[in-house]
């Protein structure tokens, strides 16, 4: 069973209206709130990540998805479960590079917990204060998609890990060390003067297009040469896949009237799915090849 | 390296003064936040647990935290980790259990992830309003030491499924089902004109009057006849070490004017440690002594 058909049950079981964006939107306290876990073994490798890195990309995954509501990132806890072999030193660096990846955000709150392998949940909260907060049911057909940051880097950053190339690379450090879209969030959420949707690419862009265009029920359309990616990239066999489904770079798809800093890759149609410009010839994915992460070949 | 050892770490790595009560106060957004963690096999086992039952437990030892600092409890939102052997059945009875243990509080926020046993991390925030919020280092010499449940019930409990006695004992639902002291945490917050110290007795009656005393700076002093225990403990020979060391009753234990509906157990002195009083004798717990649980046999 996949973590989306989860998520599926839980909605039906709670019935809640909350449950659906990257956070949950609590207007009587005028704030948004999300959790999510890294686990050892599943999300990072100790062999490839430093404790100063899986402290900073444990608060950044959760950051990123306060900047997906519009929201400014103001608090962090923490609960780590961690085993016998983890000393001192790790607590210290996990901390350290948690709050150098907490955009401003204050950590108020630690639990630690013992386990067999190391096990990290982060809570955000951030501020609706001043900000007009997202949804990814608000694309409307004549918006323009827009996107912040790279696309595929950090994909292509862990193929080069698990490959054993331990270069200094810009792809590796996108993956250990993701650059939240911070500034183009704070920018759309204080500027803007209609309702617009908003979603981290945390797994993948793609993901991202096809989610805002089932939730709001419309076609987004998008040119794949003006999606921003790392040069480097190009060096991949499959680069053009890594760009559309890689996940993890923790960049921002929105439907808005214009860019914002972002970068306009395309427009919000009447219709569903996802339909990508390449050249000459397009290619329609609908939400079922997403969920399966079926990439289609371009014609060239 | 003990729990509280990293807890020390943490709080000076981030210098923080939000980490210490059992959540953090956030006046800014009128909240408070707690986040806490269960781990299969150090905190539950799914032989003697059931799905709802441990969806029960992890709303409840949040809401718990919640209701010790005297707020209102309001919303929770989950990371849970599960392996493969984990199917819809499961997560449909869990969150069924979070819901009915979570004193009213909605659940708004669910991430699912994989992993290779099952991890839960819950986050509670409480809402402050028309409360006076609760901290460890506000008990004063001359108030009363108020409890509010029963002592040593879990840790009966746990013992007794340990040793594979599935009967319906009381003591195997305070364990497994523990009972969150909420309406005497809404009463006194709710009532009390002055500052007070509250604490659950998540990890033990005796270490919640020790970290009260030690966080304030006075001594806790209590008639162990006054404590408030199930009468099926006394058919165990450690029953009186399991009152004031057993942990997960999930009472609450505060410092006050009077009793505010739970029971009177003591005074607040000037001096330091926690001072047990028994027939005609006393003895006096030091901080040192309790971190290490070190009970002392009572004079008979």
């Amino acid at each position: 069973m996949k973590e989306r058909d989860f998520i599926n049950i839980i909605k039906n079981t709670l019935n809640s209206k909350y449950i659906g964006d990257d956070c949950a939107y609590l207007p009587e306290f005028g704030i948004v709130v999300t959790q999510d876990s890294l686990v050892e073994g599943v999300h990072f490798l100790r062999e490839f990540a430093t404790p100063y890195q899986i402290g900073f990309k444990s608060a950044a995954v959760n950051i990123s998805d306060v900047c997906a509501s519009g929201a400014e990132p103001k608090y962090l806890t923490s609960a780590i479960s961690l085993p016998d072999d983890v000393d001192e030193g790790f607590i210290k660096e996990f901390y350290r590079g948690m709050k150098d990846g907490a955009c401003g955000a204050e950590i108020v709150g630690g639990d630690i917990t013992g386990a067999d392998k190391i096990y990290i949940s982060v809570t955000a909260i951030g501020s609706t204060a001043g900000r007009r907060i997202a949804s990814r049911k608000n694309a409307k057909p004549g918006q323009k998609v827009v996107v912040s940051g790279n696309h595929g880097s950090s994909a292509a950053g862990l193929k080069l890990l698990l490959n054993g190339k331990d270069t200094n690379s810009n792809l590796i450090k996108s993956h250990l060390m993701p650059e939240v879209q911070f500034e183009f969030s704070k920018k759309i959420a204080t500027v803007i003067n209609e309702d617009y949707a908003m979603m981290d690419t945390s797994d993948g862009l793609m993901d991202a297009l096809s989610a805002i265009a089932d939730e709001s029920g419309v076609m987004l359309e998008v040119d794949f040469d003006k999606i921003p990616h790392n040069k480097e990239l190009e060096d991949f066999d499959n680069w053009k896949e890594l760009v559309l489904f890689g996940g993890e770079d923790y960049g921002l798809v929105a439907t808005a009237d214009k860019a914002y800093g972002g970068t306009v890759i395309g427009s919000v149609k009447a219709g569903s799915g996802v339909k990508v410009n390449y050249k000459n010839s397009s290619i329609i994915y609908s939400k079922e090849d997403v969920e399966k992460n079926l990439f289609k070949h371009f014609k060239e």
